[in-house]
């Protein structure tokens, strides 16, 4: 008898991905699925126990767990037209908690331009299961499976803040900032659809799990090499503060960590006009090239990048 | 401060739904939510702790989380285009029971014409949120609010089974056809369609929440009452004998338990050829009329019909 917990998530998604079938115009492995009839869908499962972290409020708990899911959208540039929550919540629960928790989803959901569809509620243990729904309106889906050797990499806003939060939090460093990036994450999906419109992305993910698991993913399912250059990558609020004060790399808070809600993404370099016409703000932070793996440059040192410990 | 298992769930589930907007053709209180351009959509949760029934295997379970979303498509009259499992599950499970119940919800979703397109796994309880999605193909979908009095109200098989498979288990009786039945439920998603394609029904239901609260919910979105005689209630396998060998009332098998997987629904008294050429299968059990709620008419003597107790 092998456990589940033995197994690894990574492997796990893997395994379970065998089951996945291609109905759609877009199959399992990127952040959400294409059904035909233009129908983009995915769903994220946020829970108490891993996601709650302390300081959060109740609504922003919510919010969280809607924005998770708008975020797989925006990676895809999909347009949401609908989101709907199953909650498992405990029955000694205070009532106003799960009202604020449904009021933080509707916010989010309504700041992605759309509403809460329909929903399920159990008693368990504080979990909120979100599927979001979107349409392309006619745009190329961006996948992760199309950076080219030559391109340029880029991201949509800078990193490192939640990363920071959550050092702050055990070092009990202030760190404000930080902390709201952390709480009530952006989904990117105005840049998301506006990047899928320039038909000019060759691919995109989001990075819930962090630059590093990020990189290795698009180059995985590219099959291309990366070179990042550490001092383009753009640091958010708190990074270098808490960095400095807790004697932590700053590259392990740009890299390792998830919880960031920006876009990465690759372009072809005759092409970044483009985005450019199109007022996407994005800092490049390095080229595709025909390796294999992401590596890291800093100080002229190359290193391989890798998933990160989220 | 309230908690939230003393506020009920029927009550809460109706406070949520003032979050619910009405993004698409059909607004919050049907089996599913239809939103513009014809995606029909709707999620459930699943969860060991309430679903899991004794005997039951883990292929089982993962047919059951998958088998009440695909009814609540059927009671639309939609077909199913895709389903989307998130899984939260114990670490120390044998991870063969995860396997099986990634199976389980594969041969469901594929008895139901589509596949799983997407997924999310985390560490929980024991927990599947599904999420299934479905197309009208121009047919119009069957709400809760089209009864009309003088209307036929009848359900497309015989009821009772899962009831009397529950009372076996706790008496300690075989029941085994009627445990297969609580088992595997069958959504009725070809006969939703056949249905939705007469165009003659002025509304429909799953009975997943047993037949009282069904006619219940139809009769206060129709504005109508119905009026049932328990003679007309065809009674699955083992319904009878269970009833007489442990001293239960047959209306209580009937009526008050849920697990159903059959569709109750209502039809104009002239339209019942259009059923009949469409080989829908059904059974008449009463009439609506002009009242304001359900009542079962048993040897000539009438009384109120309740929400029941599941």
């Amino acid at each position: 008898m092998v456990l589940l917990g033995d197994i690894g998530e990574r492997q796990l998604i893997a395994d379970f991905r065998s089951f996945i079938r291609p109905e759609g115009i877009v199959g399992p492995g990127d952040d959400a699925a294409v059904l035909n009839r233009d129908v983009v869908v995915t769903t994220d499962m946020v829970t108490f126990d891993r996601h709650f972290a302390a300081g959060m409020t109740y609504e922003q708990f919510g919010w969280y767990s809607a924005a998770v899911s708008f975020s797989d959208l925006a990676a895809m540039g999909a347009r949401p037209t609908g989101f709907l929550a199953a909650l498992a919540l405990p029955a000694n629960l205070d009532s106003q908690a799960a009202y604020d928790i449904m009021s933080g989803i509707d916010q989010c959901a309504e700041f992605c331009g759309t509403g809460i569809v329909g929903g399920d509620t159990k008693t368990g243990p504080g979990i909120v299961a979100g599927t979001a729904l979107g349409s392309m309106d006619g745009r190329r889906p961006m996948l992760r499976s199309g950076a080219r050797p030559g391109d340029v990499v880029a991201v949509t806003g800078p990193l490192g803040s939640p990363a920071a939060a959550f050092k702050a939090m055990e070092y009990g460093i202030e760190a404000e900032d930080a902390k709201d990036l952390l709480y009530m994450p952006i989904p990117r999906v105005v840049e998301g659809m506006s990047m899928a419109s320039t038909g000019a992305i060759t691919s995109c993910m989001d990075l819930s799990d962090g630059l590093g698991t990020a990189l290795n993913t698009i180059c995985s399912a590219s099959g291309v090499g990366i070179d990042v250059e550490l001092d383009f990558i753009p640091r958010g609020p708190c990074v270098e503060d808490v960095a400095a004060q807790t004697d932590t790399p700053v590259e392990d808070l740009l890299l390792n960590w998830g919880g960031e809600y920006e876009l990465l993404f690759t372009v072809g370099k005759d092409d970044l006009d483009k985005l450019y016409k199109a007022e996407v703000e994005f800092a490049i932070i390095g080229m595709v090239n025909d390796g294999v793996r992401p590596e890291l440059t800093n100080d002229g040192e190359r290193r391989p990048i890798g998933y990160g410990d989220y």
